[in-house]
């Protein structure tokens, strides 16, 4: 599928900053029957049913002792929820409240054939090589993939990525695509590339969420400004002017690792509705009807946008004193009249403001997208009145 | 009263800075009265009656000749006005405008009883030492205890600080309590301790009207942005939101002297209704009608949490690089649900942003309370994730 | 008319940075005619007839053939617009939309006695010398005078300057005053100055569009707060408090040279209303209705405030720690009342930011014109309360 994806894995127990790489959980059936032997929940049927993590479990229990054990979403009543519980050893299961409301007194058999022993946390990583040294990264996670906006839509859109980026005939950049589990999954990471992404790290991304057609939105580092912030603001600007810009204080995914104090490499977030602000976030209806074809694109648009800026992103320089004479180049129409002066009046301000400045701030500078602000400079750059620097 | 208070005095005549300490003025008696020996008003009655600074005077003058000595309001007919004339001779009597339009031609006996002699400016000051040499000034004036919120409170609210200050179990500043006439005695205090205060004051407060229950209301320091502004915003922000916050042009206290260019002491001002903006300023009206309990309580609580931040002001730095994992210490839910996120999110916030900044930016940037996150901090400085720089 | 004003010319064909110095243009007569005789357009009876820089021709023509040289304004049907070709070779005729419609079928014979031959370009300069070797710059252009607004009224108004500034009994800086053909002669102008300008100039105005009645523009520097730009917007300010404030994005006249990157002198632009902005902007129809005294006379009397307070833009400074006794000085009331304060607020504000700040600094703090606090400050200085440095 990706062509120089590698894998890796670190054995439980090994010791990550302030974290421990916890047991590896495996299951391989779970229901909850009635005593007549009718199914409740089975694991088979919809993998939310079993709480996350449960530790295996045989028994029969009574409906109130049961209830401690089971989740579900009064308010959602349809909904099954998605629950954890990673570091405290539980057991239980997950249904629509509906359902819930329906339970009879009696007694229960609730069985879980679960292992949660010594193993392995395994994630994934793909480098592409491009003419400079410093990277691009785009981080995802795969940690519960059967929900479709979180968080299948991620590993979509980076493979996406990865591919378009893989077709391109130049690279500026070097091009980092990482999928792993959330928050233990990026510490792993940071503590065995934190040295080499601090010397190396241009711009980074965590792309989660990435599936839905309604909002788009965007979560900054913790130091707001870095390059990573200043491409994705330019590009949902004049991509999705109405997208939802977060705090730092709303972030909820790898950037809390990327961006925590000490660490803070340049990674911020662009995604479409974010999570916990959609209602179906954590539930069973969080799946295919609600990511769409054009959810994903729009995602994928947006980072494709964000590469071209980066590809582009040099300092912009004009190579002469006083405005350049365009005329005697083909770059201005001969005739003086009323209007001619704003025909080129797009031209002649980025040439005002090439002073150095890179093509972000250039763009944003004269009103114009970074986009087009490419398109005006190859001509400049080919007649030699613009330099790169 | 307040142990350790020390009371100091400078002569009559002394050259300070740009100022001379002008004479003493005492006042024994002081009326008018009619030519049957009837009494206009009379000093005895209330002290404002007589303009202070009045030089002697025992003499009949016609009604013609008293008009140019009286003082009154007539827009606000019941109230006697608080005038002086500090640097000009002069004598007058202040009455409220509705007994002056009954005064019938005729001759008068204007009687002051005064002196006007080389004496002595007194003040006081009580200084509480703390762990660090560093000090907290609050400054009140006492020129004019006559009038109740301008100003017998300030001199009230600060001796309850220096109470609530000595009473405190620890101390990390060295607090400084002044007392002294307005203007002159602040020119007198820094013409002794300029340099010991240029080397060693944190922050500092002028404390006067600050005792009706009206509004609150705030004048920065000339700069703008020392540490007693940022503390007194933040303070009252919190405190009070709805607080009136005044430009340094609108000053017209003790800060005038304490924050003038080259000076420039880190001391603002936090009070209830700002002098000149409440209709019964320097009148008779500013009596214990208008200060209340309930003011002086809000001034001196204001105050209190703006010591309890200055106490707890230090830069706070995590200790672990990526987030540190507060399950394994209890400081975290161990079943992951749709809302466990945000139960956690102020302490996660605290933690994101604690890179070594102090606590009231600290506070500023996650949104909470100074307070608030002194009471997030102590889990964590106890489990050693924060630590203090 | 301006004594001392110095004559310059360069010849065709010197290379001025990317431009070279253009064929000198010479026209004795130009008009069009119909096969009958009857005069069409005549450039005697008004110069806009003719297409600037128009090559010679004689020659008939039918309409269909006359159609592509001939340049009218459907919208603005009774104004002859002004078009130029300075760089494509071409002639052709402008005239009212209402007389193009009336031309009829049939031959015209085209005739135009010009010649565009190797020559001279015309600029002038006057340079007034100041107590300081720093420049003051006021540029101005003289390519299009037979319109009224843009730009007979450039030039006249630079000339009233100058005669003010020579006047001035005694003046601080050294002004220029420079008379060019707009872009080509303020290249020409740079090619010769850069080096001096750059080293001497300390603001620089570009005066156009000075003398309709309307509205008052300004457009910046590029690099936007020089003190060119601090200065104007201030008088403009107090002047003109709702003029419109361009972006450089709106430039168009020779800040477009003055500002480029790497030339970056301090040099904005005052303006009436600004060129491009009203309708009658390159038409016949700018003329001395459009133009009036008091619109010329606004623009004078901004511009000798930009003087006035160039003049007086020191850094001042309080000579004194704490604020200086002003009663003493018979600077201050001697009578304490309620209003008092208030009548000296505005120079105890300008003392209390009298902390080396410059003269607009100093004004925009205490939110005074500049000029109000010139005479503030002057008794001040003559009591040495303040010094300049």
């Amino acid at each position: 599928l990706l062509p120089g994806l590698q894998r890796h894995r670190v054995a439980s127990g090994e010791q990550v900053f302030d974290w421990t790489v916890p047991p590896e959980w495996n299951i391989r059936a779970g229901h909850l029957r009635t005593e007549d032997g009718t199914t409740v929940v089975d694991f088979c049927n919809n993998n939310l049913h079993v709480l996350g993590y449960s530790e295996p479990v045989d028994c029969w229990v009574t409906l109130d002792e049961l209830q401690g054990h089971l989740h579900s979403l009064p308010e959602q009543p349809d909904w099954i929820p998605y629950v954890t519980s990673y570091y405290r050893k539980n057991w239980g299961f997950c249904m629509t409240h509906r359902q819930r409301a329906t339970l009879k007194p009696g007694r229960y058999r609730a069985f879980i054939d679960s292992t949660l022993q010594p193993g392995f946390l395994d994630y994934a990583d793909l480098v592409l090589q491009g003419r400079e040294s410093s990277e691009v990264l785009f981080s995802t996670y795969v940690c519960h993939p059967s929900m479709a906006n979180n968080e299948l839509s991620g590993p979509a859109v980076v493979a996406a990525l990865a591919q378009h980026v893989a077709n391109l005939s130049s690279r500026r950049y070097t091009y980092r695509f990482v999928f792993i589990p959330e928050t233990i999954g990026s510490i792993v990471y940071l503590s065995r590339s934190l040295t080499h992404l601090k010397e190396r790290l241009a711009a980074g991304f965590v792309v989660t969420c990435a599936g839905d057609d309604r909002a788009y939105s965007y979560v900054p580092s913790r130091l707001g400004s870095t390059l990573a912030d200043r491409v994705a603001r330019h590009a949902l600007r004049h991509h999705a002017p109405d997208y939802v810009a977060y705090s730092f204080l709303e972030r909820g995914s790898d950037e809390r690792q990327y961006c925590s104090p000490g660490v803070d490499l340049p990674v911020c977030s662009v995604m479409r509705t974010k999570y916990g602000v959609y209602p179906e976030y954590h539930t069973s209806a969080d799946n295919l009807e609600l990511v769409t074809a054009s959810g994903l694109c729009g995602a994928f648009e947006v980072y494709r946008k964000i590469i071209t800026l980066l590809e582009n992103n040099y300092g912009y320089r004009v190579t002469v004193q006083c405005e350049p004479q365009l005329g005697k180049r083909g770059l201005y129409p001969n005739t003086s009249t009323k209007s001619s002066g704003e025909l080129v009046k797009d031209l002649m301000n980025v040439i005002a403001y090439a002073d150095g400045r890179d093509l972000v701030e250039l763009a944003d500078t004269v009103g114009l997208s970074g986009i087009d602000v490419i398109n005006i400079i190859q001509p400049l750059l080919q007649n030699r009145l613009l330099e790169v620097i």
